[in-house]
């Protein structure tokens, strides 16, 4: 299972969802006058200054946290901090400095946003260690989820695990989570306590759903239905984006309607992003996404297409079952992608990720009626899911 | 290593300090009257009084504490409940309902009591819910220290990894630590924010403790200074009882000064403690503490006593060196516990330990002057540390 949107894989594979953003003229007309060159229309043509905007938002977000998260790990003792200057790019293995790798900030950018949208460049500027925090908590679950899957690369460099050992990891991992909370409970902010508490639900559920995650693996893919996977990519992977969205609300002094609205939008968006994020793990380029194409499959996981797959009834599923139960080749793993599409496994993700973006959109619109007050996450969402570009 | 007070070693083996509390008038004669039954002079004999009153204390504490825990682990989703559950006692492996074995709540004790201390049944009846928040910090590291050591049994049980699995123990782990910091983000107390930071920053220390004491095992005991497990049992054990003290300061509304003066008081304490469960570790009774004795000597553990010994550079620390080299066998353990002793291990630790208490009864009469009020924080570090039985 693709578990996160620290890098992000380049191909296009989303169609754009408009007959059902159609329902929410906001959203379907509503283009951020101003926001792309000369007043483009965000959904009258293919666009590319939304990817712009995006990229802006992204490296904004990235300059804003980067020394929050530099100043944390820095108040760290050596050797953690040595481990966590690794895991953020910042280090090479030797404690030598490196170069960039930190991921592409997009849970602080939606913080960020988030904050702007409900409340102006104020309400962001009073996020920043709140979107800190949260990427801070995403770094805690990479460090912890890279051990338990035995996964050996992140963001094409070797996982903190392989370099430093189980413990140093998980205890790298532990602080991360105890730096969070800790900028949350020194943020004067009046909205810190709520979202510390609203951060600390989300690690909750994160947990739970890393924990589902593990306890699939080990079933049958036959045995596991969709509900459940789709569950468990909700809790792995949209409980943080939507709490990022959630938190960027509190921020904004928020109502707690507005608030579960940015929560439902950043959920949907991230389930749009797994099912894609899915679908590239098995059919997408490696040069472009730091992950070998394929090892999704030479792993046996049950990731979004391939239970879609199974549950097809079709008789490539059955001949897929077959695949899945023989011990892995490198050789058979074009032949398994291919099964998992005429199985439907594709089409399945890629037709979920657009009805998860339409319901993303939904949400947003109820959170953000204002469609250039909105332009920022909607850019971000869409960056994200590839439908852009 | 001997890791936790969670459960308690029996024997007495702690000189008492007298002579140094002697430097602390106020401690030294301080008996709390009315705290012992009828006015017993605290200093003027071997006092069963005062361990009646730390078992009170731990007793009201648990009770105080446990509907907190209860209910924070209530509301976790079910595989996650279920483990904490499990780890704390509460539940056997299949789920259904376990009787107690959730540890003494030596820290909620300790919060609560220091509280009481500076600042009366209010201060206390008001931390109740931080004193939870400790709870739950110490066993989040237990889970996770148990996974990292491979420890199989705690509180005469199977530890949660053997369990439910590495990934099992370390999300409940994780889960633990969010529940603690979420009580704290949601406890109106004013005291709470700084509350949160200061527990966060002892989960770092923790956590660098933890991995000390990973690294330390991996070299060859000779190598291994004094100084350096000594601050690995600090940062390990001293930190947080260290905090549960400060932490109850907090809720008194203490200034920092006071703050500081419970925390070293705590720290020392913890220190002491340990020294006396490394030695009880060797030399205890297995019966009373539900951890094999000798167990740290057979997986070649290099816990206080023993680098003593390695560092004695007598003719029994040369002789232990060969011992330790060689692959461990049951029958070798007691001949392995006589070479630490003759090498002077044991009275080293005994020394240490008697010493750690002198500091921090010093510490204690400077945060808590009244002798009357400081009694609670008293009887427990007296406790732990087995010098009154």
């Amino acid at each position: 299972m693709g578990d996160s949107l620290t890098e992000f894989r380049t191909e296009p594979t989303l169609p754009a969802p408009r007959a059902r953003c159609g329902t929410e003229p906001r959203h379907g007309a509503g283009a951020p006058e101003g926001r792309g060159p000369i007043g483009t229309q965000r959904d009258s043509r293919p666009a590319p200054p939304e990817g712009h905007e995006a990229v802006m938002l992204l490296d904004r977000a990235r300059t804003e946290v980067d020394p929050v998260l530099r100043a944390a790990l820095g108040s760290l003792p050596g050797p953690m901090r040595r481990i966590a200057r690794y895991h953020f790019g910042w280090e090479h293995a030797d404690g030598s400095p490196a170069e960039g790798g930190a991921g592409k900030a997009i849970r602080p950018a939606l913080v960020l946003a988030a904050a702007a949208a409900l409340g102006g460049s104020e309400a962001r500027a009073g996020a920043v260690r709140a979107a800190a925090a949260v990427e801070l908590v995403h770094n805690f679950t990479l460090l912890h989820d890279d051990v338990m899957d035995r996964d050996a690369t992140r963001r094409h460099r070797p996982t903190a695990w392989t370099v430093f050992g189980d413990e140093g990891a998980i205890l790298a991992g532990d602080t991360l989570q105890a730096l969070a909370l800790r900028l949350l409970a020194q943020d004067p902010h009046p909205a810190a306590p709520a979202a510390a508490a609203l951060l600390a639900d989300c690690v909750v559920e994160l947990c739970a759903g890393q924990y589902a995650d593990t306890a699939l693996e080990r079933r049958g893919p036959a045995d596991v239905t969709l509900d459940e996977v789709l569950a468990m990519a909700e809790a792995k992977t949209g409980a943080l984006l939507g709490s990022a969205c959630a938190i960027g609300g509190l921020y904004a002094g928020a109502g707690d309607a507005d608030v579960a609205a940015l929560d439902a939008f950043g959920r949907e968006a991230g389930l749009a992003f797994q099912l894609i994020d899915d679908v590239i793990g098995i059919w997408g380029d490696p040069r472009r996404t730091g992950k070998p194409v394929g090892a999704d499959l030479a792993a046996r996981k049950k990731s979004l297409p391939v239970v879609a797959a199974f549950a097809s009834g079709t008789p490539a599923s059955a001949e897929l079952a077959e695949l899945y139960a023989r011990p892995s080749e490198k050789e058979d793993l074009e032949h398994i992608a291919q099964t998992v599409e005429r199985a439907g496994g594709r089409d399945w993700a890629q037709g979920q990720a657009a009805d998860r973006m339409a319901r993303a959109m939904q949400q947003l619109a109820r959170a953000v009626p204002d469609p250039e007050a909105a332009g920022g996450l909607l850019a971000l969402a869409e960056f994200v899911t590839r439908r852009s570009s």
